[in-house]
């Protein structure tokens, strides 16, 4: 016990650095997710993660881009586990169903962040909104990989834009309704989704043209 | 053409009133997609409507009683047309084709009112959060009675609210994606997703548990 106070004055500025940015970015996330973007003062932002003006532009730069790095951070995740499943050895039916499970779990685990994007993605500008497009673009063409692939194998019946934007939009809009307590976890809730836009809703058993 | 003028003297005050209402409607539906409700000053409104600010609070009474009405009279049209569609002697399967088609083509229509729904759907507050919410219950409603009908008939899989707000959220969604000049027409967008969610992604040949 008796080192601690040591081991906290012998912290690296960096970690100690990277501790505040943390901080920063948490008291960001809950302030955008409640009032929004343009509803949250920079003030705010510094009473809330107890960090003067001074400090909070030092680490941060700019509400704009605390705004790009809360976006891009779960972006990142999201991508990085969407390559590992496209790298994987499973077939591509295999590979679709682990990827709406890792998507939608993401999509909870993240659901401020995604809540953050719908309303306020547009208040990027630049070079901060090309580059968060872009790696949203990566995450969709990992899809679309997949995707492409089951067709070409015959696995699936299609391979349309069309479909995975709307696989994608279905996914990401389960923030708009989860409700953690809801007595939903997020697994059931990626198979029922997965059994919908994979087996589809009608029994096999009934004529489809109906 | 010398009867224009007196015509126009001669237009019934609530005719007026409702072209300087449909006027006003417009501009804050131009204003609150493009800037945002919070970041749309009422002043603005008016400017664009070109109404003084007395005739708009007249017209109108206050911005959130504006994004009340934007909201609410679209969802209207959403509901009369869901309701149509259910009271019809169609089956389930044909019946749900039917509402994803609507839905579809009403969410291309007013894109730009979604777009304020997913934003700044959390600044209404009271009476009128609770009345917007219990006509997009009413229109879920809709939905559920059909997929639960279906379901009694042995034509659908499964009747689990999780689907229905799924394929809910993914044909809301189309309105983050969709181009007007992108080559794909809201019924071929509707027929596709159709296919994706009653039919499913995965052909009928191949081993679903794959």
């Amino acid at each position: 016990m008796t080192t601690a106070p040591a081991r906290r004055r012998g912290r690296p500025p960096a970690a100690a650095g990277e501790q505040t940015r943390e901080r920063i970015v948490r008291a960001a996330v809950d302030l955008f997710a409640q009032k929004g973007f343009h509803g949250t003062g920079v003030a705010e932002i510094g009473d809330r993660a107890d960090v003067q003006r001074g400090a909070l532009y030092y680490h941060i730069g700019s509400k704009e881009e605390l705004l790009f790095q809360i976006l891009r951070d779960y972006t990142e995740v999201m991508y990085a586990e969407a390559s590992e499943i496209v790298a994987s050895a499973a077939g591509p039916v295999a590979q679709l169903r682990r990827l709406i499970r890792s998507h939608v779990r993401l999509i909870i685990t993240h659901r401020r962040e995604v809540a953050i994007q719908l309303r306020d993605v547009s208040a990027l500008t630049g070079d901060r909104a090309a580059d968060l497009q872009e790696l949203r673009d990566r995450v969709q063409h990992c899809w679309q990989q997949v995707i492409d692939a089951g067709y070409a194998a015959g696995e699936l019946r299609s391979a349309d834009h069309v479909a995975t934007n709307g696989i994608l939009g279905m996914l990401n809009s389960v923030t708009l309704w989860y409700r953690p307590h809801g007595g939903r976890r997020p697994d059931e809730i990626a198979d029922i989704l997965a059994g919908t836009v994979l087996e589809g809703l009608v029994s096999t058993t009934y004529d489809t043209k109906g």
